[in-house]
């Protein structure tokens, strides 16, 4: 297959060099070509990779992979010239700076809600992101799932912890309150594929980490 | 530990009743105790199990459940007293009608903007959920890590399934391009877990099922 990547940076080199070594050719969308880090990336993509511009790549691709920084990405589409007709693989994601959250999209969640309703409250959140069939059995033959909570009470969330753990769950500390935009959106993916998109609500999600953390 | 639950649906339910069952004593707060959903609820919680009222249950708890629809929560909260205090664990999920999303905190997604840009291209949102570290080398003992992916054309994910088994990962089809908003969120927990929360980011998420699905 021919596929474009615009933006080059770590994502879009990482999947561009590996989608090579897997015989695709792949057109490399460089603002410009004569950078070290594009030649390092020509050098390990082989003689699959081609170097271009990001129109060259738009232009070559059967597909086209978007990895540009969010900031960035309004701009590329333009200098790509529109990328109408073509399939494009968007990875990007509107990070706030700091990472304190998404750009667009969010901008606060229930949980936050129910903290300023339930004033002096130490809220934490947890119990969301799974149906209760997962709750009255968690047990799984691959392991615990996981529980994500969050909260801003340090006291508060070690308490729930032990809940969730003694629950059967990994639980697992998300951060601060929040965070709920995030675990809230989580449960959303749980809840859509178990109630709309084909699954059925016998699953759950499970952190595996390696190299010992 | 007491444990009020304010909420006694499907997720209050099944969680004051596994309490109980671990030796908590557990204050079902009913609007209504006369119901026969909560004489089965009585029953099956045993004799750790308290019925009482929201009110109740909010001041006997040393944590407080809330496990309420979503347009039932401020009311439940006011008509508890108010909660300040206590440790509320909050399990509550914003739901659209239809489960389309989320009726707060989320309104629009990079990936949908993307499609707006890039007008006539055919776009999948895929490889946003992990960092490229993860993407470089996907193996993991556990087996393969989760890839979402979601789009309108159901062709332009056909292939980019393809893409994201043949780089190693499980594809998993998230449903339309709307569900940039979750896979956006999802994205965001994997980031600042990796980055802000105390795990590096050496992990990744994977779906678990159970009973042959």
């Amino acid at each position: 297959m021919k596929i474009g990547v615009i933006g080059t940076g770590n994502v879009g080199g990482t999947l561009g060099k590996r989608l090579a070594d897997l015989g695709n050719q792949v057109f490399f969308g460089f603002r410009n070509p004569n950078t070290p880090a594009a030649q390092t990336l020509m050098d390990a993509g082989g003689p699959s990779a081609v170097a271009t511009t990001p129109k060259g790549a738009a232009e070559a691709g059967d597909v086209v992979i978007l990895a540009t920084p969010w900031d960035a990405t309004q701009a590329a589409i333009e200098s790509a010239g529109g990328l109408a007709g073509k399939i494009v693989v968007d990875t990007t994601n509107p990070l706030l700076p700091g990472l304190t959250g998404l750009s667009i999209g969010t901008n606060t969640s229930a949980g936050e809600q129910v903290a300023e309703w339930a004033r002096g409250a130490r809220v934490v959140k947890a119990f969301n992101t799974v149906g209760y069939g997962i709750m009255a059995d968690p047990a799984f033959p691959q392991g615990k799932p996981s529980m994500f909570y969050c909260g801003d009470d340090a006291q508060a969330k070690g308490i729930v912890a032990g809940l969730v753990a003694g629950l059967g769950f990994d639980p697992l500390d998300a951060g601060p309150l929040t965070q709920c935009r995030v675990l809230e959106a989580f449960a959303m993916l749980w809840i859509s594929l178990a109630v709309k998109y084909g699954y059925t609500p016998d699953f759950a999600f499970q952190m595996i980490r390696r190299n010992a953390q």
